[in-house]
C-alpha cells in the first residue's frame, strides 16, 4: 500500500487524487486542505456574488461525500507546516491549533496562489471587516457577501481590470450598485491587444460602469462608513466596497522551504512529469510554473484548465505512470455581459519579445451567412510569425452567440499541433448557412493574415 | 498569358478562379457557367423556401459584378460539349443554341454533382409542372417556390430523409404545410448512429413531420390535382407536392467522354494535387473523389466546404502552384430546428469496414458548469480504435445553444492532426463557467472513451 499526500484541495489537488485513485485504487490518498471549501469552483465565485447562482453551496465541483466515496480522504482545515522530503513527512496543524507528521511515500504539491497586495497605503489596515476585500477563496467570497448583506453598500471600487476584475464588476452590476473600475495600464483586460480591450471597455461602460484606466490607486482610507481612495491623475472616489483584483503569486512558502528550486515567475520548478527536484515530491496547478507549448519554455500562468491538466498527470506519475504535461497555449475566455473575449496562443508584443518576428493581421467576419437571419461579426486578429508562417496566436470577441469560445478551441488544437497560418485552411471545418460559412471565419482571416503577410515581406 | 477554363460556376469553380486571379492576376480566367445562378449558396435554398430569407438573390455568396471585378468572366447559361485535352479545346453551346469552341492552356473540370432518381414507377413522367421536385439547382428552388405560389399545395411528401430532405421538412414546417418524410433506411439522418438519429427524429415529430422510416416510395402517380405516393409496408399518401431527395451522382460526362479516368463512387480521380489523368486537366468539387485523411484512401464525398478547399487548390496549380489538398475528415453538421447534430471522422461501422477496431462510447455531458443558469446536455460518441487508442470520429447532438457545430470543428481539427482518443485531455481548451467546464465535454467524453476501452480490452 502506497500513501500519496496531496497538499491543496483545490483543481489541481482533487484532479492528482481522483487520477490516482483510478489507476491505482489500492493507494491511500490524503488530502490536506487548508480551509472547510474542497474542490470548489473559485471561476464560479463572481455568479454566486452577482446572484446569478443563488446557493454558494453549488460551485461545488463535487461534493464532499462524492469526494470520499471516490477514495479521498480529507483533512479539512489543516494547515501543512513543515515538508521534511529526506524523511517523508509533513508537519501538519488542525483546526484546533492541534499539530500532527503526516508519513507519506509521495508528495504532491497543490498550495496554489495568493493574491498580490499592490502597493496602497492604507491597505494593511483594512480587511473585510472594513469593506476591502480579496476574491481568491470561498471564504474571500462569503465574506463579500456578508459585507454586501449589510445593506449600506451602494458604490463598490474595483482595482484592477483583468479576468476577475472584469467579472465582479458585471456581478456588482446585476446587483444593482454603482461600479467603478481602476485599472493601472492603457486599456482594460490588457491580455488581449489594446484595440480588443477598447472593445470591452466599451461593453463595460454601456452597463453604466466607470471605467478608469492608466492610473493606480495610490491610497484607501476609511472616513466613518465610506472608504476615500485615491490614485494617481488626481483620482478620488468614494466606495462601501473595494474589492483588491490585481493578480497572484504562486504559494511557493512550504516548498521552498523544504528546498524546492523556484523557476519562472517565482512559482515550484517542475519537469514535464510535473516533478519538483525534491525526491518524490510533485507539484502541480498555481503554486507550479508552466510549461509553455508555443514559446517552448516555462512561463507563469496560472489558469483552473491547466491545474486540471497539470493535476491529473501529477496523479498519473504519482502512481507510477509516466505521462508528460504537453503544454499550455495560453488559452483564455471571458465574458463580459453579451460579449465573449477569448485568445488562445502569443500576442504580437509577446512573440516579438521571444524572438519572432510576428505581424497580426485584423478581420471582422460574419458568424455565419449573411443572408440567413442573426448574423453578427466577429473581431479575429490573427498572430503568425512572417518568415515562417507559423501561427502564434488568435484572438476573438463577439456577441455570446457567435460561438466565439468555442472558436478559439479550433484555433487552440490547432496552435497545439504547431500550424502554420497557410494551413488552417486545410481544415475540414463544419458549415451549415445558420451557423457558419464555407470558410469559417478564422480561415478566412488566416486567408488575409497570408495577403497582409505578403505585401508586408516585399 | 495563360487561359484557364473552368467548367462550372459553383463552390469549386469560383473558388478556382478566384485563387488563381489572386496568385496570376495576369491569368485570364473564363467560367463556363450551366445557369444563370453563378457562385449561389445552394445549402442556401431550403432557409428560402421556408421563407427565413426572403429573397432568393441574397443567396449569392457572390453578386456578378463582384465575379466581374474580381476578373472573372463568365459565361452564364453555356452547356460544355466537348472536351478535347491534346487540342486543349472545349466545345460549348450557349443559350441561343449557338455553338463554339474555347481554346485553354489549363481546365478545371468542377461540374457537379446531379441528384440520384431513385427507381419509381411514375417518376419519370411527372415533373415540376405536375408538383414532382428536386432541389439541386437554383432553377429547382424557383420551381418549388412556383408550385408553392400557386397555392393549392397543403401536404408535401419527401423521399429521403438526409440532410437535404430534413432541412426541407423544417422548410415545408415554416410555411404551415403538412409533411410527410419517408427513409428507406431504419433511421433518419442515416450519416449519424442510430441512437442520434432517432433524436432527431424525435425533434422533426415534435413538430408535427410525420416521419415514416424502412419504408420505400415505389410508385408516384397523378390524380386529379393530388399526386398519390405508394410505398413498401402498405404505405399509400396524398400530397400535392413530392420532393425527391435521395442524394447525388458526380456529373462526370464531359470529363469520362474525354477520356477521364473514374475513381471512388464513379467521381473523376483526382491526385492530391487535384490533377486528373487528362493532361492540363484539374478537377475540383461534387464531381471529383476526394482524398479521406482518415481512411487515407479516396471516397466519395460531396461537400461545399470540400469543394471550396479543392477548387481553391486548383486554382493555385493550375497557375504554377504545388499545393496538396490535405484531405476531408468528413466534417458535417445540419441544425434541425433548435437542435444541431455533427459528425466529424469515422462512425465505428465505417472504421471497422476500413480494418479498424473500433469501440464508440456515449457520453451525455453538460455543455456549461451546472451551477450557472441554463446548463442543456450534449449528446457525444467517441469513436477510437482500441488496440492503437487512435480517435476514429466524433459525432454530437445538442441545442442551438450549446455550441455543438464549434465544438465538433476542435475534434476535426484533432483528426486532422490524427490524435489518439487519451490526447484530447492534452488540449488547452477554453473555459469560462457560463460557457464551459474545466474539462471540456470533448475531454470528459474522451476519459470515459479510455475507461471503456480499458475494461473492453481486459
Amino acid at each position: 500500500m502506497t500513501r500519496l499526500l496531496i497538499v491543496g484541495g483545490s483543481d489541481a489537488g482533487i484532479s492528482a487524487g481522483l487520477r490516482a485513485r483510478e489507476l491505482a485504487p489500492e493507494v491511500e490518498v490524503t488530502l490536506v486542505v487548508g480551509d472547510a471549501y474542497p474542490n470548489y469552483s473559485v471561476c464560479g465565485i463572481p455568479y454566486y456574488l452577482g446572484e446569478e447562482v443563488p446557493d454558494w453551496r453549488s460551485l461545488a465541483h463535487r461534493t464532499r461525500d462524492e469526494l470520499e466515496a471516490a477514495g479521498l480522504e480529507l483533512l479539512l482545515e489543516h494547515t501543512a507546516r513543515r515538508l521534511d522530503p529526506s524523511a517523508r513527512r509533513l508537519a501538519v496543524s488542525g483546526p484546533s491549533g492541534a499539530d500532527g507528521t503526516l508519513a507519506y511515500d509521495v508528495l504532491v504539491v497543490a498550495t496554489g496562489a495568493r493574491p498580490v497586495q499592490p502597493p496602497i497605503a492604507g491597505l494593511d489596515a483594512l480587511g473585510p471587516g472594513e469593506g476591502v476585500h480579496l476574491v481568491h477563496t470561498m471564504d474571500d467570497a462569503l465574506a463579500i457577501a456578508a459585507t454586501l448583506s449589510e445593506g449600506a453598500v451602494e458604490e463598490v471600487l474595483i482595482v484592477g481590470a483583468g479576468f476577475i476584475g472584469i467579472e465582479m464588476a458585471e456581478a456588482f452590476v446585476h446587483r444593482g450598485l454603482g461600479v467603478t473600475l481602476v485599472e493601472a495600464l492603457p486599456e482594460v483586460l490588457p491580455t488581449v491587444d489594446a484595440d480588443l480591450g477598447r472593445l470591452v471597455r466599451d461593453v463595460l461602460e454601456a452597463h453604466h460602469i466607470d471605467v478608469i484606466t492608466t492610473t493606480k490607486v495610490t491610497e484607501i482610507r476609511r472616513s466613518g462608513t465610506t472608504l476615500v481612495i485615491h490614485g494617481t491623475g488626481g483620482l478620488e472616489r468614494r466606495a462601501q466596497l473595494v474589492l483588491i483584483a490585481t493578480g497572484v503569486r504562486p504559494d511557493t512558502e512550504l516548498a521552498a522551504r523544504a528546498g524546492a528550486t523556484l523557476g519562472a515567475g517565482g512559482a515550484i520548478a517542475v519537469d514535464r512529469r510535473m516533478r519538483t527536484n525534491l525526491p518524490n515530491v510533485f507539484g502541480a496547478g498555481d503554486c507550479v510554473e508552466t510549461y509553455h507549448r508555443i514559446l517552448d519554455t516555462t512561463t507563469y500562468l496560472p489558469l483552473g484548465t491547466t491545474a486540471h491538466k497539470q493535476g491529473r498527470i501529477a496523479g498519473e506519475n504519482a502512481v507510477g505512470g509516466d505521462r508528460c504535461f504537453a503544454g499550455s497555449v495560453g488559452t483564455q475566455v471571458v465574458r463580459v455581459f453579451d460579449t465573449v473575449v477569448a485568445r488562445t496562443g502569443l500576442r504580437a508584443v509577446e512573440a516579438e519579445a521571444a524572438g519572432w518576428h510576428p505581424l497580426t493581421s485584423a478581420s471582422t467576419l460574419d458568424d455565419h451567412k449573411a443572408y440567413y437571419p442573426g448574423a453578427r461579426t466577429i473581431e479575429v486578429r490573427i498572430t503568425g510569425d512572417v518568415p515562417t508562417g507559423r501561427l502564434l496566436g488568435l484572438q476573438m470577441l463577439g456577441n455570446l452567440a457567435t460561438g466565439v469560445a468555442k472558436r478559439i478551441d479550433t484555433a487552440a488544437a490547432a496552435l497545439h499541433h504547431r500550424m502554420n497560418v497557410g494551413d488552417l485552411s486545410d481544415l475540414d471545418l463544419s458549415y451549415t448557412p445558420p451557423l457558419g460559412s464555407p470558410w469559417d471565419a478564422m480561415q478566412s482571416a488566416a486567408q488575409q493574415w497570408q495577403r497582409a503577410s505578403t505585401s508586408h515581406g516585399s
